[in-house]
């Protein structure tokens, strides 16, 4: 990272070849962008303005380092996509922060996975707006909808984060603005929270956050429970995370593990997504996936990886690793894909500045 | 801002919270950005050649940062949508500079309004596309033709400016390559120049720019003269521009005070659009808006800030703030607003680096 | 260029005013971004990691300084168009790169062209979906297919590159993943090398990229070899640049100079394209260029300069120089250009940062 005064610029620059076979469909070898940590690009900065107060800037954006592109595909021009915001904040009494920021759901769930949720075997490979119902009814299955949805992050945000010093703990309050528009525009009227506390090798932590305009009228929710304990030798977690719309849900459960071998870490994880809709053939579209990644550190910045990971579908589900061959949930479509498996791996090369 | 040897990176994040009541339509909030100074990237840079002689560039994105999009929307990929140049400079014989810039009229117009035209209350209320006749008849009211349109910035242009110390004279003159395209498609063909007076508390400037290819064959003619004279506890601002197209004109004039008020500023201002088109009815939608605002400084680059600000339409005209509910000019639409009101506040926060 | 710790940030703002007459259809002034060296913005940086390895990134993306766009047009959103890399190096054993990169085919062609392939008199003024047939027929004349195709750069690359100290050789090996899609959509599947020998004046070098799911199953062969030779008063270039496609091909020969001339050089180049093609008539749609140029620098970063060339079309060939009013190959066209001659001047400043 380039620091001086007032602006940092850093990022990361994080690319693999990954190798997705989906069942009967066949196999495609790609290069992926951002399976180990994102690849991005941001600028931020602080200042000090006396009597504990501070004021700071942050804007962070996706760089596809495949194909060179930047922020978000939809809308185009979005190249702040991670997070856009300003800062006025108080040693003890906290920070209010406005703009474009993650839902604090996303940040409990991608904190307790030893994968951050990239990746082949990330713990939001059942983040799929056709395979998950709940999230499909809520929010449609266009690409508008898919980047505008708030499960990730949301624009038009105003928080208040609690102080770093509160005896471990820690937390998160925010409410966005819907402007008058859909969230398929990408117009979330939403609010949530987020608290937790860490100390003592424990780390628990719960989220919640309920868009008021989704589909039809009704509110969708998605919360966020878990809890890490790190024993030294390995650093287990578990954590469940629920998407709720009308009849629909979807509830991902991860048990994932992280072990310290040698100038890396072995990481291990579960994670399962229990589905629930209006029939019963519906209920049974379940999936499970199954991971392992060895990440090997040549440097704090610098690192090389080897991910496998293997989703498994039951009933019609039609969950797939990113990178396949194209995979539908529609029984009469010739790439049906209904409770078929996909496996994967991946060996990448990340690099952080 | 860094700065080190060639490169400096500076810029804003500024947004606010806003409320805007558009008459009978009802209200909307909505967060904004760019209400104090547009949030914006900025990467420029100069080299000393010797003897005077001096090279630089400048390149300047606007931010939305309540959605973390950068540049213009349309057309899309147009980052660097505020200014992209390369220069030669002297200091004594002026400076050469070639690229996307602002129009000289813009400078001035901007320069006497203490709300340098942004936000609730910015002198540029009335530049809009569907109510100002005079600009819908010559680019007319499509996003494009919108964001090509040189009221603001133009692309392709070869600019001479004055040199600094010319006993407080200060000018420029412009002159844009049209490349054979349509003003409504991005290519200005046009010519201007801006000249001012600074000293003694007191600023008097003029400019004009003429575009030449604008619809139909008409020229399309952007006139601002004005002058601002500091007295210390209040500095009173007048000025006045025109937009003239064939027989339509719109006419907007501006009276505004700013006082310094402890650590910040107070902020006054009238602003009246006087149109004239071929029929009486047409020279009936004149629209006039009254705005305050407190800008309370924590330091030199970071502020909190509160506006409010009322429009007042007459006959048919259909001005409004930006952020409220969608208005329309057509007496048989469902919004139609002719005649109405439009009031807003906001409070935000600017953070430049 | 800014540079501290692990990021540098450089770049280019060059800008030109240039007319272009074609033939009978008239003649377009315009302002052009990019005739010296392409106007771009660059982050890039490297970490040693000890024992002769080090790691790093390079992010490189067009701007068009002349509008303020930046990235690619076609896909949008593509900003680091040029390069975005990540790479693992050693120095005796050679660099891992991955990502987007130039093919090794331009880096050889720019090499050996003094006008770098760049303005009105740079060696790729034959590179034209629409008049070249090989190119044409192999990708399409969409603006996707022209952006996508693999003659400049390519995406989703895994490349190993020599070492530095080998005795003056130098090279690399490519390989890209098509990601099971089409050239015309951005997927490019192909591979090729990079092999050369400069010292004591001299500089050779062969390269070829060959596409492997071009269009129609065919591949499509891009071929190119050379030399030059510094006598000091001048250096000369020789080289040769062929695009096959099953019974076309477009066959690019360039014969240049460079002289050195007080704080600047003069260039004076030739480039011939000969076509074959399936019919006698095809084949007769030869062209060739000839073109002048003197760069004044001004400093290391800063330099003045001056551009004259002129396309001369046989048979039905429409080559032309970019800048002009639109052309057509079509002779029933009313734009038909077939046969005529395209002449050009620019004059501009470049500035690298």
């Amino acid at each position: 990272a380039l620091a001086q005064s007032s602006v940092t610029i850093g990022g990361t620059v994080d690319l693999s070849v990954r190798h997705v076979k989906n069942g009967s469909l066949g196999s495609i070898t790609s290069e992926a962008s951002g399976a180990n940590s994102t690849s991005k690009l941001i600028i931020r900065g602080t200042e000090q303005l006396g009597d504990g107060l501070s004021a700071g800037f942050y804007l962070d954006g996706t760089i596809l380092a495949d194909t060179g592109a930047a922020g978000a595909s939809t809308p185009a021009g979005q190249l702040w996509d991670r997070r856009a915001t300003v800062s006025l904040a108080h040693s003890r009494l906290g920070e209010l922060r406005l703009g474009r920021d993650w839902v604090p759901t996303h940040l409990v769930w991608s904190g307790f996975d030893p994968f951050a949720t990239l990746g082949i075997a990330g713990a939001n490979s059942f983040r799929n707006f056709a395979a998950s119902r709940a999230l499909g009814q809520a929010f449609g299955t266009l690409p508008e909808a898919q980047q505008a949805n708030p499960t990730l992050r949301v624009s038009n945000a105003v928080e208040y984060f609690l102080p770093a010093e509160l005896g471990g703990f820690y937390g998160q309050l925010i409410v966005t603005a819907g402007e008058g528009g859909t969230t398929a525009a990408g117009f979330t009227k939403g609010n949530g929270f987020r608290l937790g506390w860490k100390g003592k090798g424990l780390d628990v932590a719960a989220a919640q956050f309920t868009t008021r305009n989704a589909t039809a009228g009704e509110d969708f929710k998605d919360q966020v429970y878990g809890a890490s304990y790190d024993f030294g030798v390995v650093k287990l977690s578990l954590a469940q995370r629920r998407w709720v719309y009308a009849s629909d849900r979807t509830v991902n459960t991860l048990v994932a593990a992280a072990i310290p071998a040698g100038p890396g870490v072995v990481k291990l994880t579960y994670v399962r997504a229990d589905q629930k809709g209006a029939t019963a053939a519906l209920s049974d579209n379940d999936a499970h996936l199954i991971g392992a990644g060895y990440v090997y550190s040549l440097s704090k910045r610098t690192a090389l990886y080897a991910h496998a990971s293997r989703i498994s579908n039951d009933g019609a589900a039609s969950f797939a690793v990113a990178g396949g061959p194209a995979v539908s949930g529609n029984p009469a479509a010739p790439n049906f894909f209904g409770g078929q498996r996909s496996t994967a791996y991946e060996f990448g090369l990340r690099h952080d500045f």
